[in-house]
């Protein structure tokens, strides 16, 4: 479809007139024609709906002049998801930003969509309640863009995901109606789970246009402890260990050897070994409860084999101790000309083993891998580089067999970062022709025109 | 849709042919043609599938021959999801019932669907494993039915619902394809929440054949206390301090003065005033963290007006309060001709002014109604009872009252029992025509012939 046969003049006047030419954006570029993948497309324009009834105007016209809506929240999604590829309309919810309120009473946080996360933790916080889901993109990522990925991060381990603090929703459907889905209440089982339907949907099903969540209280405390083991193999038996005895960290992220030796040298402490893995965990609760916890971490750990620790008590050990991590992805992308993330997913106890198959790959495609991610949910960024931009087909067929291996260990391609466009090409190794093609229909119930986000995720 | 309509000799010769004779049943009785809801219906016969071959066996016959399957797991539902309301086949689990795997590397446990909630629990305990999810029916009911109702019960507050714990999930659909939904994994984001859209969906978009859940670590240790307060405004205040100081009790359970007019002569304390309400606390977790917790908590509950405390640390006392608590919906059917549950959800700060409506309720309706249930997500199990059989249209008026002032508050109509036949007619209070459209939309897509379950829920 491109840009010119799918959206005409006629289109765009309707938008000026119905919403007023102030929200609508004629010759839009960056960042509009971007995110956190590798792709790019300028839209024919953008429209700033401030209301639901916006949305819904938007959606009504998309029908009627048939043009491609393409809803779009902080623009950190790693998948295209909110591109408009062949051109149409991006439809950004930034304007949609009201914190409604941080109820104390019933603990749920009422918002809209395009708040920024980061934003509704601190709201949350500042009244002693707890948002756990903390994506590494938090900061720029939108609440809306997060339920529409259903995105994870390192307190997945003890809090789960997104989806979990999704307690109910309003969407505009791809039709232009308003729908209520879910409750406002901790329970509900009226209907078919269409919250959570919605969830992870990745802007195909409706367009979220406000977000009741559910906040817990806010744990008093932290500790951490960094651990370096001579091998994966050993690290993860840490993990297993830790979580069979009894503890459940709110946060156990690991770096392979390879991560480790291009920003080990930013440690604190030399880490020794070719093979060598770190592993970090946290502890959230009670503050004289977790530091007798972390001590039984720690024992836990020196038995697996652990020959470095180093606690992490202080906020500022703690922030040194994160940074070493959270530099890791861009220290590799500084390293080669091509990089492309992978956010695969394996049981827990398949992560040694499937690290172990890593060196397989690198010498049999010609390319670097590096791996680091949730140790506690088996959630593996794979960093894929290779050296030359004429390699990317090798690259492309290394992730393939990566990807097959995953999934023969009971994995999935992705265990946050989604489809859109970038793993449209993987979902049938992942997904059967019949799960396919109910999905498909399920999305013509929603989206009988096809305008909404079309082309991506699958069909 | 009659029995003798829908349902063929031909049909049940082909049932014996392909399945063998074995696997059915004819004329069935108890208790196949009830589960604790009130309807009754006799099936034509009961088939009773060994694997996932037979499941889909007899879903492609019912689409060649038009009959309707109705999935029962352990016939606890309380709202005759289960029932042959019309004739034809009930398609019972109990035969799939093997417990594939307590998976301690990967935390997770791999089961049939007519494996009993309880032995799932004790299976994981007995690994050092917590599945947390514990209906009260858990003694009886089939995990498959708990995934299929996404039960709750008293955990929920701190561990939320059974959808929570359903990493993957195979299902039969109605036309007989075998599908796989979700992961084995902690995540994953590939298409849509096909495993959660079955999950809540009663028995009406497939037949679950197997499940994968997410199981967590075992906490060491409990700890309880009962508390009375002069009225339920100042439990509910209780409740709400101790969520708000940080503190996330794996139970908080309420009875209002009416129940504990019933059941209060069995308190191992004697109850004052008219309008005293009962607040029960659990904590879990490491020992001395809880042991030390229960006393912030009791301070709490001291500071909000509790007039009389008694501590349950040990097994025997806990046991005590819970079975008060559990006797209590005995005791209320044991007393009326006419009694009918509801089990409404509102705010958790609504509860209290919700109670405080129902003497208006009772005297509008001339009903009795006793009002008990966790008071740490909202969810209030009513007990709506009146004197005389005539008087069940009053009830009915009465319910459809009280779910108006439910919904005004933001609530909804069924916490945790689903909709099946008995709330089919007030379904349409809560959800909106578009939504129910595109919920049937969605079955259709999965049941374009209408076999699974028809009639139940909406459509
Ligand atoms: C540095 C960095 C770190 C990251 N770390 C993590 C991580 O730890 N975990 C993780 O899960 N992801 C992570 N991501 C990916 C990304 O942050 C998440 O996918 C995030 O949820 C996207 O939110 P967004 O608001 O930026 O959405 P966008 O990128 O704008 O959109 C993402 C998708 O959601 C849809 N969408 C957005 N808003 C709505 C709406 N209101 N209604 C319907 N559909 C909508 C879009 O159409 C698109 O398909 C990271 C990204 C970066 C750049
Ligand atoms: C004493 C008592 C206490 C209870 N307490 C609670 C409570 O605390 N919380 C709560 O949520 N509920 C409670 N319930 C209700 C009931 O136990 C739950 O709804 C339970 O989940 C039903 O499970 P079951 O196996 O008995 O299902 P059934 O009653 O056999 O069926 C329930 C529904 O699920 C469908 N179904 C069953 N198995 C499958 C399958 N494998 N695939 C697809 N569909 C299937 C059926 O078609 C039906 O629609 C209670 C009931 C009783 C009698």
């Amino acid at each position: 479809m491109s840009a010119s046969s799918s959206f005409s003049t006629a289109a765009l006047e309707a938008l000026e007139t119905v919403l007023g030419p102030e929200k609508v954006l004629r010759n839009p570029g960056e960042p509009y024609d971007r995110d956190s993948s590798s792709y790019q497309a300028v839209p024919d324009c953008v429209v700033f709906p401030e209301s639901t009834e916006d949305v819904q105007c938007v959606m009504m016209l998309a029908n009627e002049h048939r043009f491609p809506v393409y809803p779009r929240g902080g623009g950190t999604g790693t998948s295209g998801g909110c591109i408009a590829l062949g051109g149409g309309v991006v439809l950004s919810l930034e304007r949609m930003n009201r914190l409604i309120s941080i109820d104390t009473e019933n603990l749920v946080a009422v918002v809209e969509p395009g708040v920024i996360t980061q934003t509704v933790r601190d709201a949350a916080a500042a009244k002693g309640l707890f948002y756990p889901p903390d994506p590494a993109g938090m900061d720029a990522s939108t609440i809306g863009g997060n339920v529409a990925t259903n995105a994870g991060g390192p307190a997945c381990v003890k809090y789960g995901v997104t989806r979990d603090y999704v307690l109910g929703l309003e969407a505009v459907t791809p039709t232009g109606a308003h729908i209520k889905a879910g409750v406002q209440t901790r329970k509900g089982v009226v209907g078919y789970d269409m919250a959570h339907l919605l969830c992870g949907s990745e802007g195909t099903l409706g367009i979220i246009t406000q977000l009741t969540l559910k906040l817990i209280p806010l744990p008093a405390a932290h500790v951490g402890l960094a651990a370096v083991f001579p091998s994966m193999a050993d690290a993860m038996r840490a993990v297993t260990a830790i979580l069979t005895s009894g503890h459940l960290p709110s946060a156990m992220e690991f770096l392979d050897h390879k991560c480790l030796q291009l920003v080990g040298n930013e440690l604190p402490f030399t880490v020794e070994g070719e093979t060598a893995a770190l592993l970090i965990v946290e502890l959230d609760g009670v503050a004289d409860q977790i530091s007798r916890e972390i001590e039984a971490v720690k024992a836990i750990c020196t038995r697996e084999g652990a020959n470095r620790l180093m606690p992490g008590g202080t906020e500022e050990e703690r922030e040194r101790i994160w940074s070493v991590r959270r530099k890791t992805s861009t220290r590799i992308r500084e390293h080669a000309p091509i990089t492309i993330s992978e956010d695969i997913a394996v049981p827990i106890g398949r992560i040694a083993p499937f690290i172990e198959l890593v060196p397989d790959f690198e010498r049999e495609f010609g390319l670097d891998i590096f791996c680091f991610g949730h140790a506690g949910d088996g959630n593996i960024h794979l960093i894929v580089t290779a050296p030359e931009r004429s390699e990317k087909h090798r690259v492309d067929d290394g992730i393939r067999a990566i990807v097959q291996v995953v999934l023969e260990m009971g994995g999935t391609l992705s265990g946050e970062h989604g489809v859109g466009e970038a793993k449209k090409h993987l979902l049938p190794m992942e997904l059967s022709p019949e799960s396919i093609r109910l999905q498909c229909g399920i999305r013509r119930v929603f989206d009988p025109n096809g305008v909404l986000n079309p082309g991506k995720v699958f069909c």
